[in-house]
């Protein structure tokens, strides 16, 4: 992994777990539910960045041999491929 | 709120914070991206389970005096749903 | 439903029966797969503004005094429309 | 491509687009919005699975050649699929 990719990444967690505390702090103090929605859809797509990140350093570096190859390690490069699409698009 | 679904939604909170920390570490110590891309596909969906459990409250008890309501009140009460529909569905 | 609503929906859903026609044109032809999958997503897209439409009315109309209800009533319509939010998050 | 996967997507979008007509004919004949959603919900399903047997075959055939190319192209296809998985996920 790109170590700045890999240092953005972190950072963009650590941000993440804060507010997965914050949005745990409104639902203490009984806040607004829309507005708590509105939060975790936020950091549902803070997450879906960092996946995106990994997915691209995936295909940069990790997928590109496998799908180099011929025959099953390519196949199965590809299934897994599909599967994390299927992640992702959730 | 229903103070039985506010301590699930504490405690489910928790465990997601717990969660984000844990893909953290696992980036830090560079774990094969597709593990990691797993682990973030299942903590969004956790953080989805909170928001539909808020979403039921919402219209439960928040939306139903609005929506009861003729006119404006109720119009601005279905802009806000469609609004948190679309939230919800990224 | 709103009859300029009704109308607007059928031009929409025309023009969608088009597209998916377009889209049996472009794998009958061998088009490139990156375009097909292109216009899968436009259509995807399409179908989802018209159900938006529908999940407008459905609130503004015959959600609204189902909602107005007490007990039963109001309960079995916010499963129905979580369920609703549910199919269109997917 | 597989002449037996275009077969089968060619068949599928045949089905897609008469479910397109049915769900114009509910419009037309005012069915209650839920069932007109849960059916958008459904065609939008089948249209995502001929997507996925679309990105199978380009992960499989054209996207294997330049993934396996070293720079620029390996870059250019990365950049495509991430589009792609951006648009499926939609």
């Amino acid at each position: 992994v790109d170590p700045a990719l890999k240092e953005a990444n972190l950072r963009h967690l650590r941000r993440i777990e804060g507010q997965v505390r914050g949005i745990a702090a409104m639902v203490g103090s009984d806040r607004y539910c829309a507005d708590i929605i509105t939060q975790i859809a936020a950091v549902r797509e803070s997450l879906h960045s960092v996946a995106r990140n990994l997915m691209r350093n995936h295909l940069q570096h990790c997928a590109a041999s496998a799908m180099a190859a011929e025959g099953e390690a390519r196949r199965d490069m590809v299934d897994e491929l599909l599967d994390l699409v299927g992640k992702i698009a959730r």
